[in-house]
């Protein structure tokens, strides 16, 4: 049987993990036994309390379990007759699916699934929803708001042995293949063809296509290709009473009645189970160039990605800024060197093209025109790969360099493009030297921040000061507070700061419909007053 | 008040009307006069019934009236205070919205309702569903399926005063605007600040963004920038009991939940009324450039398409081809001369940039290669706008020819893009000497396919011998019945063609979660087998 290796992941992930791992706050709880419940084992949970110490009043706190049954012997001689060696019960190859990513939510499942087939995972639901038992779908474990792991009991379906590419068509550009196709895999598979996968993001070793879907993943990309709901062209769902659903279209246009496929993108496995993918992929750009910027303040920044969208148009390809404060972090803690003058803001501009020349022949006149006119105070080119990289890695590594700051409080805002550095001055000014350090970084292009807020050590008194204000300051300017991260486990009680009542009791009516029972994912994405 | 006269269209509409008229079947039917109803007159039903005449058995039949109200002076003293002056009842002035633009369909509306807020909208709705009676949401009524139009007596909420402009970020590109606002007003205030709308179709002097958004058009930059499920940031909705949706989100990023606006893009004003429309619009392009080119067979058009791509890449914008029998009726009907030698293919390639220059030399560098190749056999470019609009009709003017040819059967095919052509092929087989002309055109690069017979009258036969084997043929290849414009009233039985009985099934659970009682544009997109 395979080995529960996971694909070696890039750094990025390690010090997301340490990042998380300081915060984590164990919650214990013991779970009476009930009339349905045989041989069950006490319920741990750990839970990421954002240091207040999770409450039941709280948006952070644990859920209550909900009345599903228990795994008996019978269900277990079921699975296992099912999956054949799939059906895993071995607590040591259990530990791994039921702890996230980043180390700060645990669950206590006691059965690992891993089908292979499409018809299997309709089996599974088909028995699991008549038995009324829980299913917690996951990917790659790679999600980053506790949606991908049990909270109780949970049975784990793994997508991990559904990696077959279905078919590739080299005029179209389109792909479809089972939904637990690793991205790095398929990003090789098409780049042997000269296509690439239009997303592209940092967990790309581990992370699966379909958990991208059922995330509605951005990642570094999207500025270009669009978002998902655009490239994925069709999928194939399997719905909690194990019905199939093949909305597995490879066709670009498709008006025949509602487009049922956009339910399961980005509702993180709470209304279905995606088994298949099929995605428009773009070619392999032939050239890529990336300069590094310096300005002397924000609009001067937004300026200059006015003057460039206009100046680059069709070969930008990212768009992305850091602020002097998270430049400060990466000479200090990582030795990294600011390869231009100081600045308080600073860009990462990336082009991608069919022609070397033309790219950096537009670029540089780009460069010229904001240069001249004083929005760029300095700047510089790469051109060769190593020297990308070094430029890339000043935005990429933040992350990292914070870590090494202290304990950090992270948000991940969407707002209108205007307002994204405002938010992090009004914080600056907000929590004065309560803070350590307050900085911001992200993708303007998409309008998608990264405010990030360092203290020597854990605050509570801090995070008051920080939330709601947060959540409050980004529902004011009608932001969002999860721009691609999804709500899962932790974030799904402060929806209503983004959505209206009535869109989350439409959300609501859709969950009862498609899953009556709620066996799907529970405890994830909707708000715990909807089961109320 | 202002007037009803419609914005000058494009001539395309004018041909597509003469052709339709030919094909028009009237069948009048006298309703009996109901217990609820109260002075209303006969109904009358015109509908398109491919020559064979509507039966109650056809897919084309006329549906039978739902046990809607009917309209009571009391309804009209509402909709008068609620509307002053805008809840019209002159005959005269109704005629319009009764009938489609392709004077194929008509109802027996006796009022039509021009709210100009959201929240007129919600009362009129609100108003309508306690009293059951059914609406029929109206944009521009260019749609081509008979959905914009009544088909009994069903009232006509026209969104025509509804034309705002709410905001614009000229950083962003964002648009927010009512869902009246006309395309090309759009388009104009757009390129007023050097941006382009996402779309761009030709019925753009009439049609409304909230029913491009309504119908999930197509049109003629799908290929460049994708499609309005991707574009459409946000929208505002009203439901059939008056609920406002507000789901106008401005972000590129927001995964809170999920993601609703999808239920009404495509949904053709069956599942609420969009009153608002957010869209993310591209920088106008600085460059153009159109070649038209000739290719010896599909499969040398297939391997120019495939090498354009790689070479074109990010600034091409169209490639669309028609065969050798199209060219005949352009150069015999329209006297129109074939710029390049005879051959069995054509394409249309146009690419848009940020530099001209540029583009230019991709281009040339693309033809030297098809050309030395001999995958192209023959070409000319265009850079000046009155050449490129030369070989633009070339492409553009193939629906005009056709009416001239006789009495024409036209479909509007999705397919895998490498059996495009098969079907016409074997059409052409199939029917023999039966048909006068099989001919193909249509845009490559999204895999859409017109397909159009001609025959020199109506031919009863002829039809049986295309349908169904047109749909049988599309359904065997897992394409779509209908690519770009929606089933409506007249093709909503043949959406099992596309769709699995699941997918309809779950289609309908929607439709009733959203709309009970079922007011909202009745007999349309759903299939009448669902509300038996
Ligand atoms: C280092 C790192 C970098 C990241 N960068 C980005 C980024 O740039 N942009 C971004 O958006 N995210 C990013 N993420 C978050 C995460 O990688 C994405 O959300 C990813 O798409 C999750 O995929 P997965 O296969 O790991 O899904 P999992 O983590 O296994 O699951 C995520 C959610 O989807 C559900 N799910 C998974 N598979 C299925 C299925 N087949 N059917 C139904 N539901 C399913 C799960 O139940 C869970 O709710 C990053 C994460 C890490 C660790
Ligand atoms: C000359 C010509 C060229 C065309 N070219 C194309 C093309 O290239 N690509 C393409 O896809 N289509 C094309 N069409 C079809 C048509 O123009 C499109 O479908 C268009 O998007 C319809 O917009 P409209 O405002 O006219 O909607 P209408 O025709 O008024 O309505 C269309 C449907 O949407 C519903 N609807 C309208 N507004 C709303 C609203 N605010 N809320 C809820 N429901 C609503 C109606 O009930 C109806 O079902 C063309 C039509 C013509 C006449």
């Amino acid at each position: 049987m395979a080995s529960f290796k996971r694909l070696p992941l890039n750094s990025t992930i390690r010090w997301l993990c340490s990042r998380y791992t300081t915060s984590v706050t164990v919650i214990t709880r013991v779970e009476r036994g009930s009339l349905a419940c045989s041989g069950h084992i006490a319920q741990c949970r750990f839970v990421h309390s954002s240091g207040t110490g999770a409450s039941q009043a709280s948006p952070n706190a644990t859920p209550q379990r909900l009345p599903f049954s228990r795994i008996s012997p019978e269900d277990l001689t079921f699975f296992r007759q099912l999956l054949p060696g799939r059906a895993i019960t071995d607590p040591d190859m259990l530990e791994s699916c039921n702890v996230d990513w980043l180390k700060s939510v645990r669950g206590n499942s006691e059965v690992l699934l891993r089908p292979k087939t499409t018809d299997e995972v309709s089996q599974i639901l088909r028995y699991c929803n008549e038995r009324n038992l829980a299913v917690n779908p996951q990917g790659g474990n790679t999600g980053l708001v506790g949606g991908s792991v049990p909270v109780f009991d949970e049975i784990v379906l793994s997508t991990a042995l559904m990696n077959q590419v279905l078919t590739f068509d080299s005029v179209s550009g389109i792909l479809t293949c089972q939904a637990g196709c690793v991205l790095e895999t398929l990003s090789q598979y098409l780049e042997e063809r000269d296509f690439i996968m239009p997303l592209d993001l940092g967990a790309k070793g581990s992370c699966h296509i379909g958990g991208n879907v059922s995330t509605n993943a951005g990642g570094l990309r999207l500025l270009r290709y669009g978002s998902l709901r655009g490239t994925v062209l069709g999928l194939e769902a399997v719905l909690a009473d194990g019905k199939v659903l093949n909305c597995l279209s490879t066709l670009r246009k498709d008006n025949t009645g509602y487009d049922l496929k956009q339910l399961f993108i980005g509702s993180e496995g709470t209304l279905g189970i995606i088994t298949a993918v099929s995605i428009l992929c773009p070619r392999k750009p032939k050239a890529v160039n990336v300069a590094f910027l310096g300005c002397s303040s924000f609009e001067a920044l937004l300026e200059t990605f006015r003057c460039c969208r206009g100046r680059l148009g069709e070969i930008l390809s990212a768009f992305e800024f850091l602020d002097a404060a998270c430049m400060n972090l990466l000479v200090k803690h990582l030795k990294l060197s600011n390869p231009i003058t100081e600045s308080p803001f600073y860009i990462v501009i990336e082009t991608a093209g069919s022609d070397a020349a033309h790219d950096e022949e537009k670029l540089h006149n780009f460069l010229e025109e904001v240069m001249t006119s004083s929005l760029v105070t300095d700047g510089t080119v790469a051109t060769e790969e190593a020297k990308i990289k070094a430029l890339w890695s000043l935005r990429e590594r933040i992350t990292e360099a914070l870590t090494h700051d202290g304990y950090t409080y992270k948000y991940d805002i969407s707002l209108p493009v205007e307002k994204i550095y405002q938010l992090v001055t009004d914080m600056r000014e907000h929590l004065g030297d309560r803070a350590k350090n307050v900085v911001g970084y992200g993708h303007v292009g998409d309008g998608n921040l990264h405010l990030n807020i360092t203290s020597p050590s854990k605050d509570p008194s801090l995070l008051a000061a920080i939330e709601p204000y947060v959540y409050e300051w980004t529902s004011s300017c009608q932001g969002s507070i999860s721009a691609e991260h999804g709500l899962g486990l932790k974030k799904r009680n402060y929806i209503y700061y983004s959505k209206s009542s009535e869109a989350v009791g439409l959300m609501g009516d859709i969950k009862a419909m498609l899953d009556p029972k709620g066996i799907l994912n529970p405890y994830k994405t909707l708000p715990d007053d909807l089961h109320s």
